[in-house]
């Protein structure tokens, strides 16, 4: 089993080790919730004053064009593209994840030709909810007969992907369990069907390697406030790939997807490439402060960020099980590297109790229903030392617990 | 006519005028574009430091409780329901104007009951763009025979809406006349007919009185941006009235609409009240800096701020058409208070060209087609002497200029 020692031999030893210089991370914490909200670059802060004294207060309209504010999503969407297989015009970063998939899976919809009869969409219940949420706001406006498949399983996806799929949608690494989904496989599996394949790349960018190309996926979604640390509740990202774009339309047809805004037309016109995924003026703050996390992203390659973020979780792993096996943990996450988020989630029957004394003695990481604490590992700024503290600390929680349940929530005594 | 020495009086007098200090604007400029982009509060920058560097970078994850993160579309909304005539549990702020724009009209489409055969909505051709846009992508989307009525004018508002009319969805002030809708009296018009009626208070909020509850409106969305002086492209806002709340339903539904967002549910459950027109994770950021122009106006009444607004705009009509009667100015915007917005717009043949070389000498508006200048006035920061600086400017230019017909565009030499 590994030593203090041997965590701080790996951080020195770690080249992303350098990295972490670039974030701003709290005294007396260690940071385990980067799968929910990343760490703040410390660049934001001046790239937060610069949009707010000087763009703004300063050079007010004029920072429409000077400051490049109009271009914006589609500049933070270049940058974005290596880290998900995508070319640099095929992205941009743009409204919330739950706005974007909308736009993605009424696209998709479409691109299925009206005349076939595929009326179902395919996911997981154990998808984020806002995914299915979403899926089940279109099939009931649309009143068409679309339907929608919750599947209860990984393991259930290929059989009830079929020749009635229109779209399969899936979130590529689950928000809960951290299971990844094998996205060529099953890409290829929904297209071997006939079905146009949705990812929503939320616990994904940045966080695993992803290659929308290699996979050829049809359209993706994704987050840019987890593992990019674009900052609380940043813009998130729409891909539509060029062979797609021409025919990608969607009715939130707002004046920034129009190819001539300030003509001032009454008649909608979309515009060419991947502009047609905008809709309305995007929050230009929040927006811009997503440049600071891409621009450390691309001091580093995706390999090397996940070849540290599975030696991260296995070592959480490994001592977690090693230190606290006289316990009831139970590992949720998948064991097989391949299927492995940049997560582990473990299942304990007073699992909300554990955490909120976690987090109280500075581990912080989070909690989902039922009984699952979730540990997000981050390449760009979690050390091996940093893991080895947090088991230290949950062995000490574990081994000295006493849950009272006469508490309104179980708490840890 | 007025001199400048009348004006520095008006400025003495004027309760409003210590507002002005509160704004940070930039030395040399006299801004009259505040109906595109309002000044930047002085209060933005300090908080946007706090959001980045304490809730952000130190608070983490925490903020979303601890900070009130989750809350602040909320929060905002009541201290903006004050402008506007709504009650406080009435508001939020959230999304962009047009992402709210397809929540409110497919809402309303909903409200109409669905036997009727009610399938027209009525707005103007000359609407700002996304509005036109947004209803033309959910008539196509939807594919129920609903159809778009264009009015060319005001004066044919009255005739167009009839007993085919399912909603009137029109901008209360439109972004290039100045002209503003008799807000009860077309309101009253359309339920007559049973029609509903939506507001676009984009140039309205922070601009010029509005009393939602007193016309008996149903929806209305409206901009933080321009008048309310919240940020570039700061979130938009949508007013749901109480009597309309329990039957508010749009498609996108999002996980912030939902009863318990952290259930984790995988049915959407539309939550009560307002925050039924939420749909995803608000960009914080930018969310905050809402409420540093809101402060403002906590500090002062619209009345007064109305009362200003039409000395500005009388005062910037007066002077330029008894300085500039030489020059072939034609006054676009209402002489009468009741329907006039707070911007003046003046077109000229070479329009476009004049308000360059104004600019370029520190007067900013900004230009529209065809041949529109626009002037945007501002109480809580636009000074009289302002106004007649800045029409001395235009004067200078008029009697001076040279229009370059072989220019790409026209332009002044």
């Amino acid at each position: 089993m590994k030593t203090r020692q041997d965590c701080l031999a790996l951080d020195a030893a770690d080249a992303l080790a350098p990295l972490r210089q670039q974030f701003d991370l709290p005294e007396g914490v260690i940071y385990l919730d980067g799968n929910s909200l990343g760490a703040r670059p410390k660049a934001a802060l001046e790239r937060a004053r610069d949009v707010v004294a000087a763009e703004w207060g300063t050079d007010l309209i004029r920072s429409w064009n000077k400051a490049g504010w109009f271009d914006l999503p589609g500049r933070l969407g270049a940058k974005l593209a290596p880290l998900i297989g995508a070319r640099a015009d095929e992205v941009v970063v743009t409204d919330s994840t739950s706005v974007n998939l909308f736009k993605a899976l009424t696209a998709a919809l479409r691109l299925q030709s009206a005349e076939t009869n595929r009326k179902v969409i395919v996911t997981e219940r154990a998808n984020f909810p806002t995914d299915v949420y979403i899926a089940q706001g279109i099939a009931a406006w649309l009143d068409r007969g679309y339907e929608l498949r919750l599947v209860d399983s990984p393991d259930d996806l290929h059989a009830a992907i079929d020749t009635r799929t229109a779209v399969v949608m899936l979130t590529h690494v689950n928000y809960r369990t951290g299971y990844q989904h094998d996205m060529q496989a099953v890409t290829a599996h929904a297209h071997a069907q006939g079905a146009l394949m949705l990812w929503d790349l939320a616990h994904s960018a940045g966080a695993v390697p992803v290659d929308l190309h290699a996979a050829q996926a049809d359209l993706a979604v994704g987050c840019t406030y987890k593992y990019l640390n674009g900052g609380p509740g940043a813009p998130a990202f729409i891909w539509v790939p060029q062979r797609h774009q021409a025919q990608f339309a969607h009715p939130l047809s707002g004046w920034w997807g129009h190819a001539t805004p300030f003509a001032m037309q009454p008649e909608f016109a979309p515009t060419q490439g991947i502009r047609r995924a905008l809709c309305g003026t995007q929050p230009i703050v929040s927006l811009a402060l997503v440049e600071c996390g891409l621009d450390i992203f691309a001091q580093t390659d995706m390999a090397a960020i996940r070849a540290k973020s599975l030696a991260l979780t296995d070592l959480f792993i490994e001592l977690v099980e090693t230190r606290c096996a006289a316990h009831p943990l139970t590992l949720v996450t998948p064991r097989e590297h391949a299927r492995r988020g940049s997560q582990v989630s473990i299942a304990h029957p007073h699992g909300y109790a554990v955490m909120q004394a976690l987090i109280e003695r500075g581990v912080i990481g989070d909690y989902r229903e039922p009984h699952i604490m979730r540990f997000g590992f981050t390449p760009l700024y979690t050390r091996f030392v940093d893991v080895f503290d947090a088991v230290e600390t949950l062995t000490d929680i574990l081994d000295h617990a006493r849950y009272d349940a006469d508490a309104q929530r179980d708490a840890v005594t």
